[in-house]
């Protein structure tokens, strides 16, 4: 940031009256100009195919993470709500239609200045296609998945607690969790 | 919005390629400035006084509420998780220590562009006292709360399902519930 948005004068970083951390403030209308976390939203859309359980992954077209795979996911919008942007990533990413379940994951990803949400859902058909950010979708089983090649850290956990509890849930008829996380900046492998 | 904040330059209202929603778009260096939700992180400072459970409020010294009860609660910042910032905002607002607790309350407060989150928690001492944004800082049973005069309806929809759950969790060992809701916004009274 370089410039005020609301009067166009020079920026300068300082700390305000009664604050404690650095802000942008405008050298000529003293305008405060806080950054804060943005809000990632996405869905975990559940197919149950003949009791063998799959889940919905979109092929990132876009970067970062370009050809990696992630659950259908992304920023929320102004005048709109968590459950509502989890709809309609799924439907801009993979043209999936879902019927909305309760939240499931909540990650924190301090680094990056944002916090991811993941609701669980269920695929109400097999009519999916790649939207304008995805190169492909796909139905994956746990044994499928591309572990390897999934694009966000948030995206790996959540498909592990939901893959362990979608097992718990079949053999026991335990309930599924909801769980808080925060996820570390992994350090450079020769740090 | 009115200027760039990395060139200077004015900005222009339109829909970017591959977007569908009104964006601020610089008519010189063509950067979108995207506008987002923030995230408002508090906490429910319980405190157990001879079997008769209290919460701690604070008495809002700055607008929007000036002089109406609030949970302690802000915005979180960059770089901190949500059990972080709940912490930090405890001890701004009340200087009062706290062990925190499961998340306990989503809200969405769409139309405000906030989602809401709220973390039940012990506190740790009554060596409390208001920050500088507060004018006072209380304990209160369920009976002493001023319901009519809470801040936010974020903050009198957590309280009320605490002290249910509270009740529940007393009277029949009941597990405190997690509560995901959408806040509407209400219409004036002559509408």
């Amino acid at each position: 940031m370089n410039f005020c948005s609301i009067c166009g004068s020079p920026v300068t970083l300082k700390i305000p009256p009664n604050d404690n951390l650095l802000r942008y403030v405008c050298i000529k209308c003293s305008a405060i100009h806080y950054q804060n976390p943005k809000i990632v939203v996405g869905a975990i859309p559940y197919w149950n195919e003949s009791s063998n359980g799959k889940i919905l992954l979109c092929r990132r077209a876009i970067e970062p993470r370009y050809g990696f795979w992630t659950l259908p996911a992304g920023f929320l919008e102004n005048n709109e709500t968590t459950g509502q942007a989890a709809v309609r990533e799924t439907y801009e990413e993979a043209q999936a239609r879902i019927d909305l379940l309760s939240l499931y994951t909540i990650l924190n990803v301090a680094h990056a200045h944002q916090v991811h949400l993941f609701y669980r859902s269920n695929l109400l058909g097999l009519d999916f296609s790649p939207g304008i950010e995805s190169l492909d979708v796909q139905l994956f089983s746990e044994s499928e998945v591309p572990w390897d090649k999934i694009a966000f850290p948030t995206v790996t956990k959540t498909l592990e607690l939901f893959f362990q509890d979608l097992s718990e849930s079949n053999r026991l008829g335990k309930a599924f969790g909801f769980y808080t996380l925060d996820i570390e900046k992994k350090l450079p492998v020769n740090n």
